[in-house]
């Protein structure tokens, strides 16, 4: 046996959908996860039960892996330092990575490649942020941790010193941003290997709901040509300057004045590239393993018009199987994708896409069978 | 936890790529597999190692599946009925399976029900051999034995009644057919669900060398509308008159006089149906997993003018996955599916898939990196 094998660090649905989409390469796949009932580690066979935080863990799973990736970006910097002084690829490495984990790196990093971010700097207390505040346009301030959030955690829209305070509460340090004037989100996702071969999907818009990501359209409705090319070309860049290997997830405001400014990296496949698994070429899971093994990359164009994917988030109903009857029997067109979790309300679940000519109707079709499934449509 | 339990029984390419095909629809899939190396065995986590054949195994493995499928129709057909006994739903069941396991069956019912098949009874001997012959337009004539043949293995072609010695030596029941006089052999691949929904594929023209398939053009090129139709009506009609639950590969012979004849029947996905990984809305795997959960099967038309499959076979050149860096690089939009098999001589190891809107161009695409992989092809 010549091919080689992929360790993943984290069992959540990314690595699941990696592993399935690694399987036709016949790539060997192994699992760091945290426990057996954890989404990736019910449909791969070689799995490891271990915690990613401690040395001897990585270690021991690194050992017979011919490179190592991520579900997600919480793995120590030091503890892949210490993986790529045992002489074992890290992709992305942790000098890329580091601006993913950290917001402060990240922002002060784009500032040098001169790449447009919201207003911004670490503040030290709350009277900083209405320093902060006063040196722009005042409050509203968005106020996040530089480190360990995600999905709308370990962010604040505060309006005085008073609400600024709760975020200082954990010790760790704090960025604050202006509240952008966005007329949307949009997400550039973009791949690179270790050779410099990138290759850009289609600009996508986003919509969030309650900081958690809802309905991703792809491509983008309505965005100006050259506003959309100098988005990918802007996550292209980011990805060559800050030396990513795999996936790249940007996501951007798109301002009411008509700039575009990055919101947050992801160095992972991300759920603004979800559409790809049914709506392009190659899947940005597909094309992660790619880079992560150094092969050349798969075309990320879009196969359909439109591609809609609506997240399927846990509702009060937890028999989401038996939804498929009706789900699939109205659309038998439609693509399932459940993560094998538990039903929490809130948790992100699975995803549906669904792709074709006609945009409303792409559109409808999803939410429907997102809203059905979550128990929020019942007929 | 509501969602079922497959469990397929065998752990060859098919069981890996339904495997494949099932994780996104969040059940849960356990295997019955001879090693722990069979191809399916090394993706899939619920793996139990053991012999077919034997009933305390199957029964054994049964326990905690929902439904029981297979990825070759070897298993007994009295273990079928003792584990439909211990009430474990068996898909397709053992009365349907069993026309995939014995052609004189198959044969006999194919007749009965009027499906137009090459002229066939079952001999006893050569000089019935000879009788046979002399009954229709004489030498040559095609031998077969009525269980355990595959991919051109006990399957002869005799000219004589010295040359139809070697079938009686196994002594099982010998089958005679006419040499069909076909232009060209085609496949109609439909799914059928336990409440009788059933969905057909676009027919496909398959070609074999050296009686194994070596490509597939979905659509067939060039086929008579009326004969595409009712190549899938038969298929059809054959589906629900033998009660197939699953996916049921018709394998047809289209004569020089405009004729359709039926030359085997596969209960399970099929090498004709490959295809639809990358060419159709949903792959025969994923509707071979609905079909047996008795879910409505999704839809399996086409996303492409032209999707060509052409198999990979084990060459002299033992490692593939460096011959992926030319493939890749070459073409962006290749699809391989490599089964993750040691490479023997002419061993099915894997495919690729291709499609777009020119056939000349999607055919040789295919052929260049199936050949180049097998390492005929080193430019």
């Amino acid at each position: 046996m010549t091919f080689p094998v992929v360790g993943m660090v984290g069992g959540g649905q990314l690595a699941r959908m990696t592993h399935e989409s690694g399987i036709p390469l016949g790539i060997r796949f192994k699992l760091l996860s945290d426990t057996p009932q954890d989404s990736a580690a019910q449909v791969v066979n070689d799995v490891v039960i271990g915690d990613y935080r401690d040395l001897g863990t990585l270690r021991e799973f690194a050992r017979g892996c011919d490179v190592i990736t991520f579900d997600h970006e919480h793995v120590p910097t030091e503890h892949l330092r210490a993986l790529e002084a045992d002489g074992i690829p890290v992709r992305p490495g942790p000098d890329a990575l580091v601006h993913a984990q950290d917001k402060g790196v990240m922002r002060a990093k784009l500032d040098a490649i001169g790449v447009p971010c919201p207003r911004h700097r670490i503040v030290a207390d709350p009277a900083d942020v209405v320093a902060f505040a006063a040196e722009g346009d005042g409050f509203p301030v968005v106020l996040k941790t530089v480190r360990g959030g995600y999905d709308g955690k370990g962010v604040w829209v505060v309006d005085s010193a008073e609400e600024a305070a709760e975020p200082f509460r954990a010790g760790v340090p704090v960025l604050a941003e202006e509240r952008v004037d966005f007329v949307r989100e949009l997400a550039a996702n973009v791949v690179r290997s270790p050779h410099g071969q990138a290759v850009a999907y289609p600009v996508v818009e986003s919509r969030q709901v309650d900081g958690v990501c809802d309905t991703v359209i792809a491509p983008a409705p309505d965005l100006d040509e050259s506003l959309a090319l100098s988005a990918e070309e802007m996550a292209l860049k980011i990805a060559k300057e800050l030396g990513v290997v795999g996936h790249l997830a940007v996501e951007l405001f798109q301002t009411r004045d008509g700039r575009i400014l990055v919101n947050e990296l992801a160095m992972r496949p991300h759920n603004s590239g979800h559409w790809s698994m049914d709506g392009a070429v190659t899947s940005q899971f597909a094309n992660h393993v790619r880079a992560v093994l150094d092969l050349p990359l798969g075309d990320p164009r879009p196969r359909a018009a439109w591609t809609v994917m609506v997240n399927v988030l846990g509702g009060d109903y937890p028999d989401m199987y038996s939804a498929y009857l009706h789900c699939m029997a109205r659309d038998p067109q439609l693509k399932i994708h459940m993560y094998g979790k538990d039903v929490k309300p809130g948790r992100k679940v699975g995803h549906v896409n669904t792709y074709g000519d006609d945009l409303a109707d792409v559109l409808e079709r999803a939410r429907h069978a997102a809203g059905y499934l979550r128990g929020t449509i019942t007929e």
